[in-house]
């Protein structure tokens, strides 16, 4: 039997086991978990809101629960995105607008979880609506003077912390790939709308993509198959020798740090060497330019963030971060024309880039740019220096086809093989086609064992 | 002074006037609309909550407000449909899941009216989640054996009815532009995603429209202008005899009733006489027939419905309408491959039909097949028996441009000029391209005033 010392440490997969057979009881493993917060919640600001009691009432009601009628996620804890609702906590969208806000009512995705059975722990830590660059005090689990990576800063480090096996986060340029890289954990962004995004604070509807953090591709696995991720064929097994990849840099490989350079050509040579066909694909060249792209997203980005934050520039605009206001305003002047152009172009961008990972297993893509910087006041420094700072922060550190898939809507995989210069992770994003999730899964499964194996990092446990 | 009697009946422009030179009180104008409604709703049954007290407090505070600080819809009384949240009044979404449900937190849309002074009087029936094809036993406010239509019953009986002069809506097919016809009243949906649908039910997230009715066109302006609707450039004023209108009548015509034929040529006519260049446009031929263009429509609404009621289902699906299980469990297999073809086809399509619409001052196509029909158990006939029942009867009523414009985001209005073989009205559409709102609420006002002059149909006041 597991010691309850160490249950906080158990992956979803792990904890389930124990909790099946009655092992363990779900206030046993939450009373861990707290302990585990306790302990680590000074230095690592991973919560906006935790409440111990509200968590042992939960495990306890979770207890008495006929073994007949608990669900897949049963007591398996969960840290919940701040901007997603939540209907017994405040979801105070890293806002100074909605403190104390108690929405009273669940969004779709944590109804679900909670039917499944899952223990919904607290709300993590987020950067404004998930738009800023700055803002919480969330500290890597890693590195203490590094950030976590954002928006989802708090679910990434809640996670890489272990203080919850699962969080939920949401994407709208990088925000769960790349914290997810600087954390050294995995997660997945499904491909787009196949999760309801309903109740969860909207920043750009075209790009937001909910998404999720976990210890291991066997939780994200798990995750997936409750919110009934489904490709129209099922996946079929496929051997490292019948795995084909292809390596797209992307034209801002020439911005890669040493870090993901290595990464980058250290999976080329383990998957080499595995015995997997890797080809370099140049980016297609019917695809516009990344600085194209970069444009296109944020004229799309700034166009839906002026209808999404409307509401809260009417109730008050001075409890808005100026990065908030100034889609609103559109002080970069972008046109209606603009925004539709942009719109139609990443609709006829989609089929053809779905061509090129439908000739291969999958896409391996930098996640971004390098290792976590130091300090906590940039959710990750902006190589660019645009009109509008909030998207050129996204489109530089992200700026790679893990982040420009956000548009193409394909789903991907962030896997924690390697490390950077600091000794801290580095991360390779694996893509698939659009609707191809449970297929990604299952081939991100096969590469990343060799990757895990021989990449460096380690997963904490 | 406008005597208090009537003070129910006035647009949402008249009432304003008298409401800010205080010639009214919003007390005294809330209790004429809560007598109307006593009058009225045992027979039109529009409305799914309305508490009288609460309607009274708020006019009260409302009264108490400093001149200073009113908001542009100062004292103006909103109907909103039941599944769009409101923090003070139960969102029951027309399903008996959701009974006595308390969201505890205004959509966007609600929100932004409340900043603007609106006072929020109750909320209108709707079918179930806005997607079944029946429900609520609203009746049409010009004969109690009509349907008023849906999936907006309530919200475009109350406006009818002179219950309150404004009412928001939501449509995926035809659920705003279908109900405007059938109870004689001008409705504008703007382009998608103008006015964020957050915190409203989801149904079909490519379709899903926020929209609104009203007694007059003027009064639409004022909402638009309230959501800050914006055209890339001012719209000009027109004169009639700068007009041009194309007229489409899609591959659809030969299904339009008797009705809708009629108010189409008398339409033309009326349009010509006044100097209006009309010319009819034949159905792009890039675009696919209208068959194909329902049976797109059909998988991206089964798909997407998946999703967004996956949490319904998950809940208690012995609690929901057949008509919303069966997309959840694919009953009309249909594929992610198709979906995510008529995806992309739907977007490659868009810009075709914009480069239409930029040739002409507006397009005119019809709004539904023929006026409203007799009965409370069908929200507008289906013509055509598919797999999918809901999604068949939106694509059949709605089956003119009017619906299809639904996938290609254009903004519609519909002008309720006409009447029917019973007496009932017949309501055209004008149609604009993406982003021309402005433009389109402009150019509706100019053609609207000879066809309301001489098409027969007067909006009641």
């Amino acid at each position: 039997m597991q010691a309850p010392r160490t249950l906080y440490a158990l992956t979803v997969t792990q904890v389930l086991d124990l909790l099946k057979n009655n092992t363990i009881t779900v206030e046993e493993y939450a009373r861990s978990l707290l302990d585990r917060f306790e302990e680590k919640d000074s230095t690592v600001k991973a919560w906006a809101y935790l409440d111990q009691e509200l968590v042992l009432s939960q495990a306890r009601a979770l207890d008495q629960m006929p073994n007949d009628q608990r669900g897949p996620l049963h007591g398996v804890a969960v840290g919940i995105k701040d901007v997603i609702n939540t209907k017994d906590m405040p979801t105070q969208f890293g806002s100074p607008l909605y403190q104390g806000h108690q929405p009273g009512f669940d969004s779709s995705a944590v109804a679900i979880l909670r039917a499944a059975g899952a223990l919904i722990f607290g709300k993590t830590t987020t950067t404004e609506f998930t738009a800023t660059n700055s803002g919480p005090d969330t500290t890597n689990p890693h590195d203490p003077n590094r950030t976590p990576g954002g928006s989802s800063c708090g679910s990434a480090a809640a996670v890489a912390g272990l203080q919850v096996p699962l969080s939920l986060g949401a994407q709208t340029g990088g925000s769960i790939i790349r914290p997810a890289l600087f954390t050294g954990i995995f997660a997945m962004k499904p491909i787009y709308n196949a999760i309801s995004p309903e109740g969860q604070k909207t920043f750009s509807a075209t790009f937001d993509t909910f998404g999720f953090f976990a210890r291991s591709i066997e939780d994200l696995q798990l995750v997936a198959d409750t919110f009934a991720l489904k490709d129209d064929v099922p996946p079929r097994d496929i051997s490292l020798k019948e795995a084909s990849v292809a390596l797209i840099k992307t034209p801002m490989w020439a911005r890669a740090g040493p870090g993901t350079v290595c990464a980058m050509e250290r999976a080329v040579t383990i998957l080499k060497n595995s015995g997997v066909m890797v080809e370099e694909v140049p980016f297609p060249t019917e695809v516009c330019d990344s600085e194209a792209l970069r444009q296109m997203q944020n004229v799309i980005i700034s166009g839906e963030a002026q209808v999404a934050f409307l509401r809260e520039y009417r109730l008050d605009r001075t409890k808005l971060d100026p990065e908030i206001c100034r889609p609103v305003e559109n002080n970069s002047n972008y046109t209606h024309k603009e925004r539709l152009q942009a719109l139609d172009r990443y609709a006829s961008l989609r089929p053809i880039i779905d061509k090129v990972a439908a000739k291969y297993s999958a896409i391996i893509t930098p996640s971004a740019i390098d290792e976590a910087p130091l300090g906590l006041n940039d959710m990750g420094s902006p190589v660019f220096n645009t009109l509008w700072t909030a998207s050129s922060s996204f489109c530089s550190i992200c700026s790679f086809l893990a982040n420009q898939v956000q548009g193409f809507h394909m789903p991907v995989i962030n896997i924690p093989a390697f490390t950077g210069a600091h000794g801290m992770p580095i991360g390779i994003s694996i893509v698939a086609g659009r609707f191809c999730d449970q297929h990604l899964l299952r081939i991100s499964k096969v590469l990343s064992e060799p990757l895990m194996a021989e990449g460096g990092w380690k997963v904490m446990a």
